[in-house]
């Protein structure tokens, strides 16, 4: 049998991308419930694996500190807290996988144990958390501090942070609740245990105040580039969401992380890499093209050099806009940085120019007709760059319609995506074990 | 016109009350969605203004620290996260509003804000935010700290908190969106925004990244009874949650706070006061004092007991069981202990007895048939005890069945209580005003 392709749909809780409002389909509807229910119905019906809203903790500030950009443009603002988005999703939706976006960076372990314990209780194992460390000075900033911490003290407390979540999450067995109405005997309290913590983060005594989620852990979802995100990926998560400008960079990331996670002692398999793909779809590669050029002309300049700024952190105003892009210091993101002066390299762009290729690029590109678009897939994910894709929608609800009706039959006809859920839980349709309780030992560093 | 009723629906994210889950009838499914779909489609049938879910952040440790009690008895335990329940909630329903407890001692303001506009928007404004400031160490333990900081201290940081998020929540003018696709304006950035607040606990520089909620401010519910408690509710409160042993002592809390309100310059109609009430209807006085005692009968002194300790944390097995109970310093909840100590003074109980009485005692217990029950409401609300009430189930989801078939036709009939919803937003079937942009400046100390 031909590998399986797993499906997620990167939906933000807000407007998408940096022009995706404008679009002559998109929904006004993106702060009400419906615009949210309907994708997830789509997506649903598509037999998408998961929806994945992805987060960021303030209004982005960009080109010298100002978030007039941000709002002017409508440039990743708003957005919405993810989990009552994702809360609605699932109750809207009986099979579909749904995964919030949450730092480690500003909220306490107790809480975001218990808020996802919770969400996996309330969809029957539907649930996945997407770690994030956070990367802007804007973020820390709302939470007490002036500028974002160096990358290895964020990770070092998400690696801590990880080990108290799980530990919370392993503190009721999943046998602990009796629920004995005759005798009165709730639950057994010798299946239940502290953890009594005591870090260099965080002093947590336990127990979780809700029994063990159905998934034993909900999906851990992560998207480190780096030397210390790799690392940590290769040993706390179940997927890895990426993003490569190349089949090549793709495959080495792909090579690099899965035998990191051998050389803890994981199954490989038991690691899915699924990188961002934004398809545009036409009729034929002609009519795809053409509807690619007319969505990038509604991105503003502006908003792309601002959109960047905010990727990696840095007032990008102070270059020589006619100069090259120098090397820049203790980046945002690594991936995007990396893809950035990939291309900006290859093709010889200054400052300025990368700004207004950056506007309308969109990660993982895919023009062309469905079933083209049908062919990268496969071929990405049989030359071992992908277990499948995390699919980004142009604007919404359409793009994600498109995709389900174009591209996935395609898929399902060439014997590449299933036509019935696997299961009932997210780990089930993923092919992930559900991880025993004491798990979280093997996961550590 | 006769003043009209408000109602509330107290609802435990997990079991009810010190016994609840043991109720012949009692659904065992409360860690499922359709558990709390099904009542607040009971709740919404029944027109009551809103759900209001209570929280604590930690499986309650008493008679010496231990959790085992709490386990063993199902008492206070599991309790989930407040906001993905509500979310589902809301999500069934069109009317209903949905109140969540969330602390101000173990959250970051900027989250909070967030998380109540999201689902402010997602809602159409029927979101309320119970504002508690946490009382037992257990939960401090889960968050760093070795006790529960001194009631002052808590105040302190929840002065503060209320005026971090209602700032962030006025940080976009209601018009800040223009949305205009032609011309690529999404927002106006002269009418957003930032706070750049720093204060004694927080340092927040803002804006948010959700828009004004529909709201303006999302319900604010408060149930502090303390000094500091009432101080703080007579001002950011607009609905305030209390529980009374006597009519006496309601009418005397009714009246302090409503003056206080006054005080500090608000229209008292604009602060709803709702206690506790705990129905068991019958079918005539008889079979509901029949009933009251069979569910009595399911209640361990031990429960009662550790539910008691729980409530006024402290240890109460120093004291000797045969004697009175000796007045507590620092107690956790200045409302319960009040009520302990009236009524074991007036009937000469010793601690154990206490313990006894406190294991089967509901909140505000109405025991009659459904017009009794009804006469009892009306009684307070007319003598200025009570604006309404927040109902307690002894079981669910069959309490709220009965009181919604029984009590509310009564209610009605009687022209005190809707038949239809006023409006769309919990703040209109209240009669509460939307609050302005910076109403924040009025409300604080």
């Amino acid at each position: 049998m031909t590998r399986q392709i797993h499906l997620g749909a990167f939906l933000n809780a807000g407007v998408q991308g940096t022009a995706g409002w404008r679009h002559p389909d998109a929904s006004p509807k993106f702060l009400t419930a419906d615009h949210y229910v309907r994708m997830a119905k789509i997506l649903e019906e598509g037999r998408f694996d998961f929806a994945f809203v992805p987060d960021a903790l303030s209004v982005p500030r960009s080109l010298g500190g100002s978030f007039a950009p941000a709002v002017n443009w409508g440039s990743g603002t708003p957005r919405l807290d993810p989990i009552p988005v994702v809360s609605m999703m699932a109750a809207a939706t009986t099979h579909l996988g749904v995964a919030a976006t949450v730092s480690t960076g500003y909220h306490e372990p107790y809480n975001v144990a218990r808020e996802f314990a919770t969400l996996d209780h309330l969809t029957g194992g539907r649930s996945g958390w997407n770690v994030v460390t956070s990367f802007q000075d804007a973020e820390a900033q709302n939470f007490g501090q002036r500028r974002l911490p160096p990358r290895d003290q964020r990770y070092g407390r998400a690696e801590e942070f990880l080990e108290v979540t799980t530990r919370l999450w392993d503190s009721w067995a999943d046998d602990a609740i009796v629920g004995d109405k005759q005798s009165g005997v709730f639950g057994r309290p010798e299946a239940v245990e502290a953890l009594d913590h005591e870090g260099e983060h965080f002093r947590v005594r336990g127990p979780l105040s809700v029994p063990r989620p159905p998934q034993g852990y909900p999906v851990i979802i992560q998207a480190g580039a780096s030397e210390s995100g790799r690392s940590f990926a290769a040993r706390w998560a179940d997927v890895i969401f990426c993003s490569h400008a190349s089949l090549e960079s793709a495959i080495a990331f792909y090579t690099d992380v899965k035998a990191r996670a051998a050389a803890h002692g994981r199954d490989p398999d038991q690691l899915k890499i699924l990188p961002a793909a934004t398809p545009v779809i036409g009729r034929d590669t002609a009519d795809a093209i053409a509807r690619h050029e007319a969505f990038a002309d509604l991105v503003s300049v502006e908003a792309g050099l601002s959109r960047l700024a905010y990727h990696v952190n840095v007032d990008l105003t102070k270059y020589d806009p006619d100069g090259p892009l120098p090397p820049l210091e203790e980046v945002g993101v690594e991936g995007h940085y990396r893809e950035v002066v990939e291309f900006a390299a290859k093709n010889e762009l200054t400052v300025g120019q990368i700004g207004r290729w950056y506007g309308a690029r969109t990660e993982g590109s895919m023009v062309g007709s469905a079933g083209e678009i049908a062919d990268v897939i496969e071929q990405w994910v049989d030359a071992g760059a992908a277990d499948g894709f995390v699919i980004q929608a142009a604007h919404v609800p359409g793009s994600f319609d498109e995709f389900v009706t174009g591209v996935v039959p395609e898929l399902q006809r060439r014997g590449r995506f299933r036509t019935e859920y696997e299961g009932t839980t997210l780990r089930d349709n993923l092919g992930l074990n559900r991880p025993g309780r004491g798990e979280w030992k093997a996961r550590r560093a």
